[in-house]
């Protein structure tokens, strides 16, 4: 039974954090934490997640529930997960860290903790995405020297400021290398107007920007007579939620290292 | 019953047009027309197109069968389309003419035939193209001032040369004037790179272009906790030929008169 | 400006309603209600809610917030809704109703309440659900005699206890309904084993149960060579957050009666 | 390059194939067979199949072009396949076999000549679904143990007789054999009614039957947060058509044996 604890508790990815290890049978809520000064301190965690009194109480300091937890949860901001990066190295803890935006000196200060803890550090923990890249690799090999047309469609919602998505983009470059292409030469990004007819080799994106969709991709390999599609969608933080807790219950069995999910799901 | 003669028999829409013709109860196979010299002249129209012996011989030449129909129709070439409409004037026989790429010459030359007899012709024939734009008007006046975001998400086979196709943008057209909004101003064709959140009244396309896809499109409107999705799919040429026989059975009732399938559904 | 309250405020459909009401211009919150007893009483709701402080804290009776609103919004229990219902007729106040489950009794008890103040009532508040029934109303009606096969599909999580859903089975009835058929003779709830060829007025439905999808419906009109499919997707609680919005808004102008979302929608 | 005969190329299936043998660089179009008596004996088989005249003209007796082709792709009925089987054994030619509803004594028959003549025998020649039963159990075994709900769902045209299709079946079985479970134990093939929630290891099947949709068919794997789709979706006979040339070209460099296409695809 791996002892959880979690930063950012009354936040919308803390709260789905505390669904995600509630559920999971091999895992047990042992703390969360709030910020400093937040009102929220002293509230029941299971409240605050919408769950129910659970029986823990938010604290404002991980130092206040060292003794509780195996492994740390942080999806917050750099600043904030070097902080209990060190904190966790002192106190002999591991941690999951899903937090994005570091930056080059950030992550070489992340980087540098490899050798003094068990840490899981990976942009996109879910598992569903880690396995799809998996199967497009498998496809794309099978199907590639035979006419199969391939594109890449992935939906976002309005606030997205990217386009394609780095997962769409993931998807494209797995199947690119799986046959020998490269998604700088390959890739089409924007078809309009007259364009003439399709290229055998090209590698097509198509993006969507609509409302409140959580992510969904889909790669297709077409050719005359069928079609096959593999598809991921999200629908919630839960699925990176749920890919977090996976990878806590698996750190708490290892040595000193830095791993990604890749390493987790051992795909 | 509706006599109908098809030109073309030996091609595949011609082809099309016998099975659909054979399927329509108010609707009878008159004849059909190859080319001039064609091995096939002779041939079972029946046999010719995978149905069995129907006892119905192709021949190379409208006047040969000029008593036997009431309506011919066309999805030939501009300039076969034309002699076509004069020979049909001239004995007084409907015409549904689904031919594309006339020239401005070339319609102008269809337009003078309005008068001289009942004529049908129209880009799209298909029924469920016509009606989704319908559909298409109702939803987004029902919707379009509450926050929903309109994308339209088209596929169609690799030898497609425009993006996006002329019904996508037909499509948006519409629900761009229900919304008084244009195209011109509001439509987005492309996204790639760093393009910042959508803006709220665009109305996005976006392309796939794969194997064999005769053409599928789907209008989104989506906003945070749901999605309306509008969608047409065609699967072959028969759509467009059942449209073709629908036109064909209405114009035979129909006096002189230049219509399209606005006309013929009613809508 | 509407002044809203919101009962039930610490659940998820609460928090989700707070969010609701922050997102409309036309209205405004009022106060949020805790259960009697609850650790969150006093909590800042934009805080429980996940939007950081709003500076209205929760309380734990109606009565103490009775002169801050204008209509309250109820998605609770059929006892706590009958207890608030009594009060607002009393306070003159509007009501918003989206519980489910009420016996025979319990409507009565709620219907009596139509002539002493405005309240809505709706067991889907979805604006997108009650423009696709409008919609599949007009396509059946367009499609239904020219050889168009209907078919339902519907997807629910992994606990919906029943099959198909409520909303399928509305959708069925309307296209029915516009044809001329009932559920009772034409609907086929499951096929299995040698069924035998699809007869020509059946209306199908398959069901999905899986994972947490959130409610997914399609309904698809295909014959040879097309489909059209009407399809909606409900992402989260939001999509019956914002219709009960939308219907607190309008209700705030309406005389005494009792209501439903096509009155609201005007469909 | 493989010489390839077609048996029935006045027939759908047959044009077919001769569509796909033009379109496969490998391989060459040496014959084509029509019935006796046929009145399209003599015919080109290009103009047949609508790709204009090829200069090979359809024979009536294989006999006739025995000398010319390698191997004989065969999609007819079992008494003719057999008779074919027999021709080709003696003049020492390869066989591809897309014929189905032998009974046991004709399989039998079949069998009988496995070490006759190379021969290909498959009910599926579609790459794409062969490729899918192979993603399918890579996925199950990632995915299974860890709370995914399983699901199948596909769609075949109207005048199917059988629910759910056998490649459905076949891909459930896949899915069940990864992960320890029997579909008849764990299959769910009708859902209708108050069935109480979902079970953690059923695999539920959901069948549409309408139109004209030649096959398509999708496995889920959903669980809170997340949903991966794998789907296939046949658009024509080509993809049957193009598995059959395939088999083809390959079964030319093998020795005397019976082969299936998880053989010809090296899966």
């Amino acid at each position: 039974m791996t002892r959880i604890a979690i930063v950012g508790v009354a936040g919308r990815m803390g709260r789905t954090l505390v669904n995600a290890v509630q559920q999971d049978a091999g895992a047990s809520l042992a703390g969360g934490i709030v910020e400093p000064g937040s009102s929220l301190a002293g509230a029941d965690i299971g409240e605050l997640a919408g769950l129910g009194k659970l029986g823990v109480a938010a604290v404002d300091s991980l130092e206040a529930i060292v003794d509780d937890f195996d492994v740390l949860i942080d999806f917050t901001t750099p600043r904030v997960t070097l902080n209990n990066l060190a904190a966790c190295a002192k106190h002999g803890k591991g941690i999951v860290i899903g937090t994005t935006g570091l930056d080059d000196e950030e992550l070489a200060a992340l980087d540098a903790y490899r050798d003094k803890l068990p840490l899981v550090f990976a942009p996109n923990m879910s598992v569903g995405v880690n396995l799809t890249l998996k199967l497009l690799a498998t496809a794309a090999r099978a199907l590639g020297d035979e006419g199969y047309d391939i594109e890449v469609i992935e939906a976002h919602h309005r606030h997205k400021v990217d386009s394609p998505s780095g997962t769409a983009l993931k998807m494209g470059d797995v199947v690119a290398e799986s046959l020998g292409r490269t998604l700088k030469e390959h890739g089409v990004f924007a078809r309009e107007g007259q364009c003439g007819p399709r290229t055998d080799k090209e590698i097509g994106f198509a993006t969507v920007r609509a409302g409140d969709i959580v992510g969904e991709h889909t790669v297709m390999f077409a050719t005359e007579g069928e079609r096959i599609e593999i598809t991921h969608k999200a629908s919630s933080r839960m699925t990176f939620a749920k890919g977090a807790v996976r990878a806590a219950r698996w750190v708490a069995g290892q040595g000193n290292g830095r791993y990604d999910m890749q390493d987790v799901l051992g795909l």
